[in-house]
């Protein structure tokens, strides 16, 4: 069971750091391999970003397909996921998709915790795309960068953190970017409700998928239309 | 990683299906233990057999939970589900949610093969209360009865499954009874999209949960008022 | 016109405030009899209550249904009620759809005084589930018990009644606890809006069904497939 | 207890036939006193009638108001009920959003049985101005006039009825015009599911809420701003 | 290209202004005439108000239809913009219809700046008519009468529109009353995201509806039975 | 008044066929600009095709963007609409939206003639993108490739319009692909309800947009964060 992990920025710090946390959650006979996309911008947090990395990444992934069971998309804005479950029939998960089904089996509501103001629309309309909006009590924006200080990171997320369980009623908490990967368990002790990090869901999400064996639908949306 | 599976019914043949199905999918290091409800009639059809079954569930679960890291309630109305989230913080899965959750990660929309109309409109109700309507295609009625003879429930299945692929534009499919558990690669075969049997869905998502070290959450919906 | 109102705890106290409550507001022409469960909790609080419950009511109803025209459950969680619209085809009328109902009659938008946050969460549920979450402007958690002081009851109530009317829009108030019968007229005057009692909104919606000679449909949800 | 039926047509056999169904099924204590406007037309299908009649009711109404508890605007479109619940703050019932409340407490979801196509899409808006969509199986259009033969009326509704119950998986039937007053119980007997007609369950409603001596809520919607 | 403009209260003030905006952002080629109905109140904010202009609308706009190609309604309530269409199959725009459709264009959510609770809650009837719900990010009443100092106007429009940017998270701004034409480049200078003033909007989209030669659709909603 | 219009495929027929519509329907004064993406595929089917044309898009749009004073995205898949929103401040306006906006103003509810079955669930997705899911009656596959015979696609539009408008219960059609471009007229005639062409309406949008001087609110989901 090979799983390939993709971390569509450039940064060496997220994709350490993500690497780590599969490795750790991994199944024994589950080899994680971790990769980035050089070319791409040290964060994705504009849908240009976004665009230039699903450049890079469609022209790599073409090579990677073959040699993996599953694959998944380390960015918490799920991008190109759409793309590659068109393109390849094999298991395909993004860490925001993963993240927001292993919440809904945990609580009544979740709240995700962003980064800044446009984080958070631009998490609304994921929320909305995965028609999850009655289960989410509320997006959160911490006013946190991607890259930075992982003190900032803990002060920032636990002060969000308490006003979505508080104000806004949520059970359970998402953190809403990869590079907030590893801060669960810590968060999760001090507020007192599961926290859940992405990576660690969608690992497990496509290790299940490859272990029963099933494949994306191809019928409808992620057909590909020859040409 | 034992991992407790309640039949809540008296079938002995639903009971022997699903406890096969569990073990052909279960982790190696997963130890899965299949139970039925003696007490309980032989197929959970009306809110009364659910009242019944609910009642000597409850008296047992007091006894089990002690020795499992994790629950499948193996009927596909979730039933008592939110009693036993209340109950253990140990993660308790239904087969109805884990199989739309599953089918959430594979295409558009899902259709769930259900029984006979009432079962149907039951559905609807826990659509509704995990709030997928919005990834729900339909929900289609097969005229089936819990127990009965497997070669019509073949027929019948692939029947409503056409239907549901090409009228309702479903791009996955669910079985919508613990009575169909074991006919999902044979109708996925014939009938081209993927095909959920929410036992092995349920399996892999407590397994999940347990080796993330999740608990549910105990803030809300599932504290337990003390007495 | 023979009524039944079932409180499913086994609280005296409540049991007599809501048959007091009845008897103000039945016509004359409708005898009312109030009965609890003995073997239940004092008051409905968890899941676990509920199933308690409703296995002692359950083995009560088919005594009493053939001596009524209709039936009242008088616990705001609504507990048992689609249970009992299979059982019977007699009419059926929980005090929180109910009350939720008459609300719809009065204003634009209604708000549920409500207990702790696990009730708050659970009626969350509820209104979903009756697909109301459109007029619905909030639920407030008050911090009350069930069984509780009457003098705290009222400051509590009256606090969040203010926030929900002010903050949130509400332009008629639920009380959403059969121990909160008979604070309805007091709250309404100190607050101007139209304050609900669930228990009068249910008699006389169950009169109502009665007069009119309707049954519960049994094409589908409540039909009883015969074991 | 004094209720005012306004049938806002100007057609003498709706009015006797809604006067008949109101003095069938009030209390003994009611007096219900129906009357038509007579400068409308004789049926209200366009916008162009509602708002003729709207401008007569007005002027009338400013008479009608003191003398009694409650009002019923007996017309399926619901016809003006905002204005008067802002007008007065007695009770204020029309007959569409009575049926519907009435459907609610006894099946899953209802049908409405509409005359014409554009009368059918006016009763979406209804449904969706009420927030019951996600209780509402559909809208049948049967081809109907509101004035018309009532052997023809009665084959019409039977064959919509059968579709909405078989197709659209109804457990109620609502009746959808006032010109349809009176075929609802012998629909039902043929039907086998509960047929409502809106001017009894206004009627019941009406009374209810002035027994419980609700007024509407004057705080926001219903606010009459002072010229 | 002749629009006419109909500002349905008798105000001359906002007709004065609303006539000076219309003529501003007028093509070359289009003729706009404003009238008021004079037969009106000053200013239309109970559903009489509305009653009473709609029955004097009717019978001026059977003079006027003929000689116009297209029509505004100048009240941000879209007062008989269903009425309209059913008469002419010339295009009708209400200014609050056209004011949240630019929103749409602009960004992620908008907000509402409206007067007083009535108005609010009128308004969310409006955005659930034309089902923007999940596109407003709230309606902010401002406490302001339709008439009055455009100095107050301009404070209260201010503090409205710095909580709804901040923490309703709005993108876009709609001026939620005729009564604050011609107030939007101002407020948009200081609070730095587009705002919307309806009159501008309809305008624009009747002229193109106009230019496109499309007609209101007579199939269902807005045929006219004919008498 | 500068409008560039991008054809995002390579497909040169198309590229005029838009380029005559936008000159046939501009103002006198707008000058537009046709441009296609010459390194894209001849259509925008898949995800793939998308992501290879917003590739080189970016790149000439980074040239294009100071010449023009608005931009049309001719795909009725809106492409990389949100990407062009974020990196310029001026309006970009997608044909999908701008089309349904317009259906908006027309009739009760649209349905949108689409390709194939793919192509009709990325509307759904898209549909529910804009919010715009309780004003659409249905998304009919025509079974249409892009690029194809003229006379084809007219028969398979009628048919698929005739269903949408008799048993979906549209009232609006939207022509759901930049290569059905110019259909709109004659359809329209042929079935009696408005068709819309969403370059049209697109075209009109933007120079509505420009006429008012707005810019796309720059404040959440289309800042630019800085790198």
């Amino acid at each position: 069971l090979k799983i390939l992990c993709i971390n569509p920025n450039s940064s060496k710090e997220i994709t350490d750091s993500i690497d780590e946390i599969c490795k750790k959650y991994a199944l024994k006979d589950t080899v994680v391999q971790t990769v980035c996309i050089a070319e791409a911008p040290e964060s994705i947090e504009n849908y240009e970003d976004a665009a230039i990395s699903t450049h890079h990444l469609l022209k790599k992934f073409k090579k990677w397909e073959a040699g993996f069971d599953g694959f998944i998309m380390a960015c918490h804005g799920d991008m190109a996921v759409d793309l590659l479950r068109e393109y390849t029939e094999k298991p395909v998960i993004g860490i925001a998709e993963a993240s927001m089904i292993f919440a809904l089996l945990l609580g009544h509501k979740f709240s995700i915790l962003s980064l800044k103001r446009k984080s958070a629309t631009k998490k609304e309309d994921l929320v909305r795309k995965y028609a999850f909006e009655n289960r989410c009590a509320s997006i959160r924006a911490t006013g946190l960068r991607v890259i930075g200080d992982y003190g900032d990171k803990k002060k920032s997320l636990y002060q969000a953190a308490v006003k979505a369980v508080e104000e806004d009623r949520a059970e359970v908490l998402v953190l809403g970017c990869a590079g907030m990967a590893g801060l669960d368990k810590e968060l999760q002790k001090k507020i007192g409700v599961p926290v859940l990090d992405g990576i660690v869901c969608a690992l497990m999400l496509v290790e299940s998928l490859v272990r029963y064996d099933l494949k994306t639908s191809k019928i409808g949306k992620f057909f590909k239309i020859p040409k």
